[in-house]
């Protein structure tokens, strides 16, 4: 079939335009955590809205919700016969913080070498604006074999705490044949993956408050109890000395990985050396009995995110602080839900948090975990798509952090949502210096292209 | 004696003049760990100096340190058969955060009640100026029956850094018979009490970093280890659960309590019913065997006075943080050494810290422990002195606090350092909303006069 062939052209032709697409739409700080970015939410969003009103499509909205809208858009003139797909991406990104770690401003985007650095280039405005490169090369040239709907939420970075509500308030709007979710990565340059499972999320802050005010640590330490070491006990306290999670019930849900899926993982050229090189550390970490790969994907997990307590200027301060919080957030993996870990973290606290201090726990966000089968259309048309691109199969992984959407679609819509994006493990996502690989910025927009000329072949 | 009376008359009648004279020092935001304040330093230290000079003193210096200038004043008119007494104090106070809990500008002086609010108030401008008060009243009555020298620095708040190279440089200057430090308290405004020794301090920043950047909590979580965690095990390990702090070696140099000790300290209006009602907690903690009062001053502690890692901000950032840190203190009884207790810190940190971090320990501050005689002559005069002015004779009380200069004027002077001073046990010292008694600022000032009077007679 000669279809893709002319759009893949043009897509090689204007690779400099879709570079300059991509650099416009990094300069917007669309950061959704920080109020005073609310600004710069809504100019990223009418970015987006007015690129698809550009291409042609029947329908551009950029939808209010409790708080940053989603962009929705659709294009139906591929006719009722053909399947109608739904992309999902978010135009949203995470802090800047530490910011004096960063070679170059996050919101000016810096080449160097074959990558593109500032906040968002991989997670995820690259792959957004791929996947509308693809649409723009195939519009341009043989046009678009499918029906096609985005929906862009502004939230992901903050837990999606909206989209929920979106979708059910706006289900016939959405309804599709299939779903694809392009906020995803592979796994090297040279190593195209479809990634099938996701880990869920269940993120809380725990807040714990000792003396009615700060105290001088002269004048009572000893005999009145220091609220940031209680908390330290507790955060201690939360896994073993084999890496395993203590919270009462933690592990009931977890189904565990059979043989025939640890060797299909074992395929993955991510050595337990390969993480220890990607993050930089003298020695690995985790639950015995697993490779970091499983560990980092297959296998739930907890982590301090963030602690705060007293006086942490430069200097002394001689405080024995009132209070002291933490963020901690476990990953979870299926069948496990955010309610049941909220429950057993609760259980935790009450069983061990000491009379010398009052507690209270706040759950900031969740997530389900999900699976995509392996045997459904789009994971069929995506490997097909990566082997004429990339001249080898994919490999199957499974991807350690949440992406809320694919949980919510598959229970909402009843439609799998597959995960294809081209983001890299070393692209210091949520970390200074975030970058995208630009070869795989440009050999994902010719993977969009072949595989929605693969759903319908 | 009549001398004393004219000058307790006037002080009585010059409570006003007094009361502005504290709230002027009060005014000037002499925070010496924030360098914004540098300037601040230098105008507290000249509003000192100025009245000095009004008061006649042969000779007023401003004699600068590393960092902050030491007021130094002298008045030898008494003549070379009259003793010689050196006043310390100290012009700068704490930081102000958490701002937000305070009911008042910190540096702008409030009274509500019988207390006057600001940082500051009691730790411990109003005990400078209540000495300053009780020498202006001499002066200009029957006249200062004993040779006076100030030595007021502005580094007590970050653990007199330059005072032991001041001293050293300066100790012809500095000669006396005997000292008295105005930085101190009473237990409640009708329990006059004498302070017979300090706790040393040896306050330390620990740091800890794992992997080079911030990792996605997500991609990584499980399979590489948290620094937060890990320090967060490491603090946790520093107490056991009786209470008593775990660092190899940190009690072998600890005097303990005889019976004597005990029964003199059990007269002290301190149950550990007060301790908690003073620190508006729960429930009380520490090391088993002994009452609150004995834990906070007679024996050492550990705290947590600080510590940060990752995202505190609002909402959650999936962020696994790639360092963490905490300031951790001891406070130290005789005949512990500040030396002895970092070396205690290292060993523990290298038997226990895991090989997935780095880490490293800075000693930010410290000072020795010390007790001063009961029976010297100052004690003598401070006792007399506290029952003509309050009908009482003064309880035998040891401070949890330390106050560097004790130590240092005890080595380099080879003369006792009495504690003096009417701050309260509540004043939040160090802590949002710091007063003064005005009740006991007054009848601080005809203390002053009369233990001057005392020392002679």
């Amino acid at each position: 079939m000669s279809v893709p062939e002319n759009a893949v052209k043009y897509a090689k032709e204007h690779e400099q335009e879709f570079l300059e697409d991509l650099k416009a739409l990094l300069r917007i700080p669309s950061i959704s955590t920080l109020p005073e970015h609310d600004p710069d939410m809504q100019n990223a969003a009418e970015w987006i809205a007015a690129r698809l009103k550009d291409l042609g499509f029947d329908e551009v909205r950029i939808i209010p919700t409790d708080k940053h809208p989603v962009v929705f858009g659709q294009w139906l003139k591929a006719g009722p016969s053909a399947p109608t797909m739904l992309v999902y991406g978010h135009y949203d990104v995470q802090p800047t913080d530490p910011i004096d770690e960063w070679k170059s401003d996050p919101f000016e985007p810096d080449i160097r070498g074959d990558d593109i650095f500032a906040r968002g280039a991989s997670d995820m405005k690259a792959q957004v604006i791929a996947h509308l490169a693809a649409v723009t090369s195939m519009m341009r040239t043989s046009g678009l074999p499918i029906n096609l709907k985005y929906m862009l939420e502004g939230e992901e970075e903050i837990g999606s705490p909206s989209l929920e509500k979106f979708m059910l308030a706006h289900k016939d709007l959405l309804a599709s044949d299939l779903c694809l979710n392009v906020d995803a990565g592979i796994l090297a340059p040279d190593t195209p993956a479809i990634t099938y499972a996701l880990r869920g999320l269940a993120y809380f802050e725990i807040r714990v408050q000792g003396p009615s005010s700060d105290l001088h640590s002269g004048r009572y330490g000893g005999a009145i109890d220091n609220p940031a070491l209680v908390l330290c006990e507790l955060l201690a306290g939360m896994r073993d000395n084999e890496g395993r999670v203590t919270l009462p019930g933690f592990y009931d849900a977890v189904r565990e990985l059979d043989a025939e899926e640890r060797a299909d993982l074992a395929k993955l050229p991510i050595s337990d050396e390969w993480w220890q090189s990607q993050a930089g550390v003298a020695a690995l970490y985790g639950e015995k009995g697993y490779t970091a790969g499983e560990r980092a994907s297959a296998r739930p997990s907890l982590d301090v995110n963030g602690f705060l307590s007293g006086f942490t200027g430069v200097g002394s301060k001689t405080v024995l602080p009132s209070k002291a919080m933490a963020k901690v957030s476990m990953r979870l993996v299926s069948d496990q839900t955010p309610e049941q870990v909220h429950q057993s973290l609760l259980e935790y606290m009450k069983a061990y948090a000491p009379p010398t201090i009052t507690w209270e726990v706040e759950e900031i966000s969740s997530c389900m975990p999900a699976i995509v089968e392996r045997d459904s259309i789009s994971v069929q048309a995506a490997s097909n798509a990566f082997d004429a691109v990339w001249g080898k199969r994919p490999l199957f992984t499974r991807e350690g952090g949440s992406v809320p959407v694919v949980g919510l679609i598959q229970k909402l819509m009843g439609v799998d949502c597959l995960m294809l994006g081209f983001g890299l493990p070393d692209d210091n996502l949520h970390a200074p210096n975030e970058k995208q690989h630009l070869p795989n910025f440009y050999r994902g927009i010719e993977t969009y292209i072949r595989f929605t000329h693969e759903i319908v072949s």
